[in-house]
């Protein structure tokens, strides 16, 4: 059988782990029965809400930034992104002393803008239903020269997400079940690495909302599908189109792509926050809310759960939760 | 020098601690560094809003009820409380095989009445404007013979509930203020000798809001201050004197009582949730909003934050934080 070569693997994950020891936490597992009960499984909830910037994205952020020539530094670099993503460069670019530009969707929600520019990094807004973020960011580019980090489709990117899997799977080593979040696929790609490498036999799923199932419709068709902008609680998954590494790679390794409603994305939120007393953000909480409504054979099982963000507004969440 | 005698010493905390030792949480300490930013500080917040029942409440419960006799856990327990006491006693009784009464008032979070019932308990209603709820307790206890379980004036509940600042100040041995939030005071009784004795020269802060100030009456006037029951967002926090053993040990070991306004446990609550990720009760957030709004003197120190609860019904978080 031949050997197929994919954008990453454990060992990129495990030196994007060493790049990370000290600077990214290293987030607790938590344990809810409430949740067990509901799931009927055992879960454990790997709390990416608990990193900094409130999100999983500074893990790959910091991987591709540690990663730069001292020439690439002194240029800066420059990120598109609707909210974690733009977070989790702006921080690691300061605590590595380097310029950072983040173009941003004039509806982020507001406290994503806030906490980018709080880390020192300069925002530029564009209008996401009438221009194309990639043609923004090139036209900044130009201008200073600045690196381009992408979202997800970027083997540093991919590793980096994946020390969330490494650290669940080595805390927990016998888990049978992992359910991802999936906008782009950097977490989900990366976590897969890690999990089918330390857990070989272990089912992972990718999950996102009916609303944009540009994964789903994509792993049916077994080619990278390509929808409109999706209207969904889920923010941080309004990617409209798997991404061009990350895709064959969860194809080949993952178990599948799962869906979620919006109503229950909304239960597994208010369920984490009353019963777990822990905030996920709209997509951080789609993983939670496959568990509790049974996307895949769970039963009595082992199964890990990435809670990747809990980046919410808190008027948004007052409405989400009432 | 007099040796003076108090309700619970050092060495009862550590007892207790050994009884709940692989059966309540060992909570996680938790840093955000966006509070400790806002309190000029170093905040090291005891999470146990992350205890089982979602509230500190279980250790004493358990504590107690660990050290029934065989012939009184055959008579079972009654507990007057206004939530998560009834909690606590709720599940330490399930766990221990022992039928437990729980007398509430009618106005209850409807969560805390559920929950309570979700454990096993059966539950006594009560109008506490109306009538004494010792009156309602003794009634029933007349009826079954149970073992009346006190909220906080109880040496066995005082050491259990110390030994949330036991693990606190074992795991950041250095604090130099401790705030803790003050209803009945077996928290702060119990935090207060733990902390004092592992770290001598630390100073411990009782806090409440300023509707419901018998602590701080109480202080000032070196006795026992009765008020009329406190209408405040705080609802564990609507005790109206200090408890009888309590008091004594506070004021004589502790260094204060602080207060805070209803919307400065409010601000408390959101920054927390919205920064840290994690849901406090009212109550339980009085302890941050004491240093967020520096009521004592703790600029550039190590300050420890016991995050008492975080039993809040949705409905409610909704409006507190809209």
């Amino acid at each position: 059988m031949a050997q197929v070569q994919y954008a990453i693997g454990i060992d990129d994950v495990r030196a994007a782990a060493q790049r990370l020891a000290g600077v990214a936490h290293h987030t607790p597992v938590a344990r809810v029965h409430a949740l067990d009960e509901r799931a009927g499984a055992q879960l454990f909830l790997k709390c990416e809400n608990l990193q900094r910037v409130g999100a999983f994205k500074f893990r790959g952020a910091y991987n591709a930034l540690a990663q730069l020539s001292d020439e690439e530094r002194a240029r800066g670099v420059l990120a598109f992104s609707s909210g974690n993503h733009a977070q989790g460069v702006a921080l690691a670019a300061r605590l590595l002393g380097i310029a950072a530009t983040i173009v941003m969707p004039t509806d982020a929600p507001a406290s994503k803008l806030a906490a980018t520019r709080g880390y020192g990094a300069k925002v530029v807004l564009y209008d996401r239903y009438e221009v194309n973020r990639e043609d923004v960011a090139r036209k900044v580019q130009g201008e200073t020269g600045a690196t381009l980090i992408p979202p997800y489709d970027d083997p540093r990117i991919m590793a980096g997400q994946g020390t969330a899997a490494l650290e669940l799977l080595e805390e927990v080593p016998d888990l049978d079940v992992l359910f991802v979040p999936v906008g782009g696929g950097g977490l989900l790609s990366g976590c897969t690495v890690a999990a089918t490498a330390l857990r070989p036999g272990i089912r992972v799923y990718g999950v996102e909302t009916e609303a944009g199932n540009d994964w789903w419709q994509s792993w049916q068709r077994n080619e990278r599908v390509e929808i409109g902008v999706p209207k969904t609680i889920a923010d941080g998954m309004q990617t409209t189109s798997p991404g061009r590494l990350t895709f064959p790679l969860v194809r080949a390794l993952a178990a599948g792509i799962v869906l979620v409603s919006e109503d229950e994305v909304r239960q597994a939120m208010r369920l984490l926050l009353e019963r777990g007393k822990l905030l996920a953000e709209p997509s951080g909480a789609t993983s939670l809310a496959a568990a509790l409504f049974r996307k895949a054979e769970i039963a009595g099982k082992k199964v890990g759960i990435v809670i990747s963000g809990g980046n919410v507004d808190m008027e948004r969440l007052a409405t989400l939760i009432a």
